[in-house]
């Protein structure tokens, strides 16, 4: 038994269509008319899936199909895009999902469990806040609702229905699986089918700004300079250097960098950039936090943090069980870190049977309109899915 | 004699009031309201130490006192501001040059040359270019005058207006001073009273484009980046390096960076940011820029040059009478280059016998609302602009 590439890649290709954005790539943003016209395509995919659909108060849609039980296996990832992103980035988790359901239906495949596929509303983060879908329905959102309750009204979207979005049966859900894009170029440069995930990184993020002394780049000498555009670029080469040295699975990114007074006459007497720094292992991230204010300990500074978030573990059990699936289609997998977050993330906090499975990136890129997967690898991640699903459905010894 | 510092000093506060800004410092750019009030009150300077006072047709102001003979010794600085500004850059040259007439008026000292004091208009360059009143007044203004139409025409000047303002009497100017602060701090930190201006700087400036690869700051790890923060944060120190190795008088200063997409979570794949680099050698600023090419000639780059500016060699002559001046006055001096342009610059287009004499910045900051000299140093360096014109006028050798 295996997926539907055809009809699957022909869900992919016209969501796609919806939102396609004339400067490149795809903008679906959360909320936007644009999103809800893309669920309108998945709720259709759904009932021909044979599923119940139906959409909860945050914008999240499911797609159920009872089993023999009450116990609940569920599916999911997001349809929401960033600006100008790309075909796959969540959609594959989705419709890859939905396809699997239709393939089970077709073959009169009768599960014990019941189960959920779900898109789950602003994964993105690009409009209110990442994770509101799926920490909605996990009921993890009370303490930041205050801080959203603004952006949120703008989308329509109530306090009272962010409380209501919370799943009845969250006790009955016994395990969560998210397909999804690597978003990295591993197992592509690798040459390697799946990726079996093992981990989501943890993330810390600070607004590092640094002092000097604005002054006329014309009559101040070299050594009168207190030039901070230079203790800037020593910063970053040294945490680029000291990140590679405590973890090789470590990554730290200065995305930005803001000089004051920002003249191209003027000697920068302040400077300001994010440093993001993401492992598995959060003793190295904090090695890396200790290294750096280490190096600006005398430089007149100001290291403001900005996000902390712990890494997740994904179940061991699922992980063998992606690992079999692969194994008996003849694919190549390896166990990775996901350096992304995630919905699973999320949902992880409630439902401790959760893993993910990777699909390869071509070169790596993602978020922009060449975000690629071959869709060789299209097929091969979600018969994987399948497979995991059924492993899933016939050994409750798992929970 | 000795000039009246307290004169002086009124004058100065005077004219500092005269566009003083709420957030700080005094915006009194050039064709302002304010500059023009500014005017008003140096014309009343002017008449007060008993010159003939006359605007020319593009908004320079000057005063004039006859000598025994139709050649003319000049003496002239600016009174426009940046934004913000401090209350001595160009308004010491200019008021000082006024108080040395009045105090040579005062005492009936005859001179031999006619002598014109020049409030240059637009030397900032905030407005239209800088250098405006000294260009139109040696008529050099002829192949830009197309490209500045547009600029001129808002503040009321027309070409014609610019082609007018070309001085007469060209040839009969046998000599050009300017007394200025340094806005540098070596004077300050060296504890010295006047600075004997050698030559200014020439200056190349660049824009430098960095290309990399954008990325998932997560996903990808950093043996698999091509982050062109890094690169332009490697040549940066490079550049700072190998600029005090070169030229030790050299300066090389990168006032601005902007990293694309620009976002916390993304790996740039794209930098920019400009390169300016100041000597009186143009062979180390050339040494500089086949370094940062050199550096550069594997990476996928983009080096735009955006002004280049030959350094201007000072009268040695004049350096001679400023140093004899501060020596009889008992003032420590030293032979410095500028590392900021200056009309004198300009002028020295034309009149080969120019130079000038630097008054100590304390701190070595400019441009700024802490911008500052010390009333002694205003006294000091205004007495040694008086002997240096006396000597000037009583010794015809020099030109």
């Amino acid at each position: 038994m295996n997926i539907n590439l055809k009809r699957l890649q022909k869900n992919i290709e016209e969501l796609d269509k919806i939102g396609r954005d004339p400067e490149g790539g795809t903008s679906r943003l959360a909320y936007s008319k644009e999103y809800y016209e893309g669920l309108e395509l998945v709720k259709k995919a759904m009932l021909e899936a044979g599923l119940e659909v139906k959409m909860d108060s945050v914008g999240s849609l499911f797609g159920t199909k009872k089993g023999k039980t009450d116990d609940i296996i569920m599916i999911g990832s997001h349809t929401d895009t960033v600006a100008h992103g790309g075909p796959f980035d969540g959609i594959l988790g989705v419709l890859g999902g939905v396809e699997v359901m239709h393939t089970l239906n077709e073959n009169g495949a009768e599960l014990d469990h019941t189960v959920i596929i779900a898109n789950w509303a602003e994964e993105e983060g690009n409009v209110v806040k990442g994770l509101i879908g799926s920490g909605a329905f996990i009921g993890a959102m009370e303490a930041e609702l205050p801080a959203l309750e603004e952006k949120l009204k703008k989308v329509n979207i109530s306090p009272e229905d962010v409380r209501n979005a919370k799943f009845e049966a969250l006790d009955k859900v016994k395990a969560y699986l998210e397909l999804h894009i690597e978003q990295g170029g591993i197992l592509d440069t690798e040459g390697l089918d799946i990726g079996i995930v093992s981990s989501i990184v943890g993330i810390k993020r600070f607004i590092v700004t640094l002092y000097g002394k604005d002054n006329h780049a014309g009559t101040t000498p070299m050594n009168l300079r207190d030039d901070a555009m230079v203790k800037a670029a020593k910063l970053m080469l040294d945490l680029e250097a000291e990140c590679r040295k405590i973890d090789e699975t470590m990554v730290c990114t200065v995305g930005w960098l803001k000089a004051y007074p920002g003249e191209q006459n003027i000697i920068p007497g302040k400077v300001q950039f994010p440093v993001e720094i993401r492992a598995v292992d959060p003793n190295s991230i904090d090695k890396l936090v200790e290294f750096m204010k280490e190096k600006l300990s005398s430089v007149s500074c100001d290291i403001q943090p900005t996000m902390f978030q712990n890494e997740t573990m994904m179940s061991q059990s699922i992980m063998d069980k992606v690992k079999e699936s692969a194994d008996e289609l003849g694919l190549k997998s390896k166990v990775m870190a996901s350096g992304a977050g995630h919905d699973c993330m999320m949902i992880a906090n409630a439902i401790k049977n959760s893993g993910m499975i990777f699909a390869p990136s071509v070169n790596g890129v993602s978020h922009c309109p060449q975000e690629w997967t071959e869709w060789e690898d299209v097929a091969n991640s979600t018969n994987v899915l399948m497979k995991t699903l059924l492993k899933l459905d016939k050994d409750s010894t798992f929970y």
